[in-house]
């Protein structure tokens, strides 16, 4: 199943910055790694901001948690999630 | 997987009697046979509305839809719907 | 550029149902040319309500409206529009 | 009576590792407790979010204040109560 | 235990006078009553709207229910109720 | 007249044992003296939160101003005031 | 005392223009009796809409809630009133 | 001074379209005179909604009041204003 | 033209006494050179809260920016500014 | 495409002044960049508020992050942007 996924980053503005580049270096190869398991779909920037919606796909909500709080970033981020239905029109594509 | 839903029932205040009973009455079989389909685990009424709060099962989100559209009442249902992770406390039990 | 869509049917609960039937049929085939055309790319239902939740492409946000109003639904859809940027790592790839 | 509990989890990100991990570990026990107690029934995660939708049953809004604040979080939760009135259909059953 | 209760009458203002005068007396018939059995224990008036806030007592949100359902204006009402929770203070007092 | 105050604790988690203690009981003293002078009529806790709801009585907004100034705790309180109007129902008791 | 009071007008698009302009005339009839009364002290329009801003003076929100229902238009109106606490740099001059 | 100006158009969907593209007609006609006077700047659609942004220059709000309430279609808009503060970055130029 | 202006102070609450003491005598010095300058009209306290209403006039919004702004608190506080319209009513006065 | 951006500047009070002056400069130096190069097209201010809304020019959203994400004060900015479809009322001028 499909989740819609919105993720403000959080992280401080004082953080040193080799610790903000090492944790972007982390995200970046833990979001590739969900990209070729099939989880994250489509990731788009909310522009203007430090923020993302991304397009998931994951057995359960427990399992998105899981992928989603894989990521280094997360503990900073603020998150919401919205599950999606499949509609008629894709199922019959 | 589970799920947290809430109804509004917004069936207007000028129904006529004999629709409203009708609908009620064919809500609550439908209803009954949720429950016997283990789709619908728990009802609660919102204390004061005429809404209820649900807790219901299904395979995925096009499941729980489907699910709640086959309530006669539907139509006139304002409902939300949120997807529950399972808590590792319940896993271990 | 691609958007985010949320549309809300509001569709009144006492249309006569073929005049509805005659929408959603109207709604659909145009929705299918919109997709053949690449200007509907996904879509999905929100879960319990008469909602959903589309990906879009379109030139700009006027080509977009142009693309929403020619739904035969529109007139009757609370619609929300959420533009989004590409996200270098999809740059990259 | 039961109640519908969602609870945050704000504690700062930069808690040392053996405080947090003290902390869960004792939630966790005082939980357990709780569920041995009938207090907490069902307990989920909110996807994505360091936060919890709990089911919980106490004898009034007061004893569940109690059976909250009895746990090692509390202090960095924020908390939001529900009361759930006993739905007719489950009633009968 | 308390309940805090805001009521917003939504009666249409084409209600005819005779029926609005008789649902009004038949409304504070009602209250009455509830006010006899200690259900109804404090009410105000919302300044400059048509709406209320009531402080009631019932045994639990099913008996509020009830009580809340039993008066005759309720199918216009706007209720929204909020569970109290006896504070130490008074407790001691 | 009277008014609905609504009262989120937010002293930071972080203050010292002794300090919050103190205030807590100031708080208290205070509180004791506001009820035996008739501006405290009553006080709920809002279950699960460092939060009260109160009913008060003063003269006038400022009267009551300077009634919950008066609490030690006030600096750290987010405080939100209701003005209510006397029902004619309770006018005629 | 003073109250802010907000107010939409919200009586509807199809009403009659001798029904509207009959209630518009008494409106300002009664209006100016609650000038001289010196319970309307300022009137403002909220720009674009049909609405305004009123900075009334009471006995109290009772005494302000008879106020605002006898004007004429008040069951069409939209209202809310925030009670205001003198500054002490208006005590001092 | 200038004004940022959101317009939702709420004219019922049942209009009849003789009487719907005569306001729109009008409604045109009168927004090219603003234009012509230098109180209508600029005007954006909200992609997906049938409403507008607008960019006015008004002496003071019941100047744009003036304005807004003289479109044949200000009746069924539901306005929200924003006055705008000249930027020293401007000024400077 | 007219301005109603809300006004939160978030002086931190650990601020040293002799600085606060210094901030509000320095804040009601320039307060009453901005009555005196007919800029400031009228203050009030939200009951409860240490924020304000006010009632200022200005000759355009950035005039305005500029009387608040010149605040000693103001960097410390949130402010809302909502620009008032001229009624009828008080214009033929 | 047009985009129409608020920027609430979040800049904590206890930044030092001359690191406060320097990135003001900077940030002015910025934005007179992106006006000469069409970027920025107007820029107001929220009056009262240390706030700004913009009207932008961007191919695209990404090109508008781009944009704002160059400014040295972005990292301390709440931004939100919003997508601006041409009105045919421009484009046939």
């Amino acid at each position: 199943m499909e989740f819609l996924v919105r993720a403000e980053n959080l992280l401080p503005n004082d953080t040193p910055d080799d610790v903000r580049d090492q944790l972007k270096k982390a995200e970046r190869a833990r979001a590739m790694e969900l990209r070729e398991g099939g989880v994250l779909k489509r990731l788009w920037r909310v522009p203007g901001r430090n923020a993302t919606i991304g397009l998931y796909a994951a057995e359960d909500p427990a399992a998105l948690h899981d992928a989603l709080t894989s990521l280094p970033m997360w503990k900073w981020m603020d998150v919401s999630v919205e599950a999606l239905a499949t509609h008629p029109q894709e199922k019959k594509e």
